[in-house]
């Protein structure tokens, strides 16, 4: 028999952790005053945990893996209630080096790779733009990453608040400011860095990342094929291209507490991206913003019980697309009280106490 | 006695002229669908005639010159009916050059002041930078020019429309597609780029400039005093800081029809400013847009009476804030068959016929 069940949160996490419960029989509600206005909206969308691991999250990375193999079933399970559109694409991710000195972050990748028994594709800069002809020719190298996924934030939150209406969820636009009030048998807390509102004790932070959408000209569609992901003098810089001719440029990455686009990164997204693949000069500029990810001092999210009622999920910082296919299975074992899937005692919510 | 007025275009030209006939004494009509939606809201504001004096065009100095003059009795008339404010500032214009090379630039203006018998202030770098600290030390050398004026359009238009109202101005928000069928003594065409559908033989072309909006954080606030207007590379770029904390920085120019902004127009526009003033870097993005000022083959306006119930007062490109001045005076008195304050022989609307 299911049970009545509180989701705090209609992001990533809260959807795709609603929509799963659902789908197991419970009896859902999500509550969010502003569905999808957080992190969520702002996200690039790219599900590479092989090319993120360049920042050298080692504790982060087999959860990551672990998401990325579960993606297939939450998309499935989208499908099976909502036919929209999740922008999931399955071609893979370049990661490229403008200069000599970038290419010590291909080197490091390849390594990391070799003792995780992954598949990568060393290229030229030849063969580089044999794949993707629009980049640079000044670029130093490449390699490919061929199993990395991708959905578009914006599109796959739509399809998911689809599904969830489809599946029975009940939408309250209520600001929740005390979780004892709800009504439920068990209760998940994933309204990212709101969280801190409901449990006290969670360290959580808001990391800033400005982002760019571009409209890619129509005789240029499409500019690329390939998420590419670049090193520019150290800095990264990601370029996603999506089905609607738009193409997503980011992210910065700062702690200064202005929840605007800033001027400098706006330019520098602009600059690198240009080095990267020049014919970026050409797409139409339709927006600068900047989303606030949920960061924690350590980069792991808190997934976890807390209380007999309470299940938290949330701090998923710069990898919450990524890592809600994670947050919703092995969110919706722990409400279960199944072991989950994957070992969370990383995750525990209370490490921070 | 007053006589009945259609004036169709509700732009900083079609609101000028209506509230310069109003005021004397004539029942005026505005007709406009979207008012302040072309050129006139993404215009700079700058009322630099001597500053603007560097890309040549000789037959149109006297006319800026004029309208500059203008623009004080044009302020008058406009806080006469609106306490609104209309960002209307005195401090000048600094022009700065980059490079050595862009002191070209400054040559020339310098040289052309000179023949015009005008005042402007050769200024060393550390001259410049006691003006305005903002400045990169980089930077070749400078020109003040204490007689520039600056709106703020935005804020200017909505006086305007304010001021038009307790005047006694009617707005319909009717699109007029053929103005013999406005019922009215006196018409005058003043929708910009919308002419070309109400008379036909008017050559006008949209000429797209991106702009960007950025604000200034309270820290640094005023980041600028002047309107800086700078050379990088040949390339022009103004920064105009406005009292709402909010700089703009403008433009490019482009005739490839496309209404958006585009990724290198942002670039560039950035890039410059950062070259000329590096503590843009630190302020948020709000906005970049293209407005289409509307050109003509010579970039004089049309201005002047085509029939004896119609003037047209549109065509004036990339001066349509400064020249309002100038389009309200005369464009009155062309309505009421009085010689105009300025020979406007070089403005004649049938000249490309």
């Amino acid at each position: 028999m299911g049970v009545i069940i509180s989701v705090v949160g209609a992001g990533i996490i809260g959807l795709t952790t609603a929509l799963t419960l659902a789908d197991r029989g419970h009896a859902v509600t999500v509550h969010d005053p502003d569905p999808v206005s957080g992190a969520t909206y702002f996200a690039g969308g790219m599900l590479a945990p092989t090319a993120e691991v360049v920042y050298k999250q080692d504790p982060l990375f087999p959860l990551m893996k672990a998401s990325a193999s579960y993606y297939p079933d939450l998309i499935a399970l989208t499908s099976k209630y909502s036919d929209k559109p999740t922008g999931y694409r399955t071609d893979g991710t370049l990661v490229v080096a403008r200069d000599v000195a970038d290419k010590t972050h291909l080197a490091e990748l390849r390594e990391y790779q070799e003792q995780h028994g992954m598949e990568v594709e060393t290229l030229t800069t030849r063969q580089a733009r044999k794949y993707e002809s629009a980049l640079s020719p000044a670029i130093a190298g490449a390699v490919r990453i061929a199993g990395d996924h991708q959905v578009q934030p914006r599109l796959f939150t739509q399809a998911l608040i689809d599904a969830c209406h489809n599946a029975g969820v009940t939408f309250t636009h209520e600001k929740i400011d005390d979780i004892d009030r709800l009504e439920a048998d068990q209760v998940v807390v994933a309204n990212g860095l709101g969280a801190r509102d409901l449990v006290s004790y969670l360290d959580l932070r808001p990391v800033y990342g400005d982002v760019l959408q571009l409209r890619v000209p129509e005789h240029q569609y499409p500019l690329l094929d390939h998420v590419v992901r670049g090193f520019v003098e150290d800095r990264p810089v990601y370029l996603i291209p999506r089905e609607d001719r738009t193409l997503t440029i980011g992210a910065t990455t700062r702690e200064d507490g202005r929840a605007e686009a800033q001027a400098q990164g706006v330019f520098q997204l602009l600059r690198d991206a240009i080095e990267i693949a020049p014919a970026i000069e050409e797409c139409d500029f339709l927006e600068a913003a900047a989303g606030a990810r949920p960061g924690t001092p350590d980069d792991l999210p808190y997934l976890g019980r807390i209380d007999e009622r309470t299940v938290v999920s949330t701090g998923y910082f710069r990898h919450g697309i990524l890592l809600a296919g994670l947050g919703a299975r092995c969110g919706a074992e722990v409400v279960e009280k199944q072991a989950p899937s994957i070992d969370l005692s990383a995750c525990d919510p209370r490490r921070h106490e």
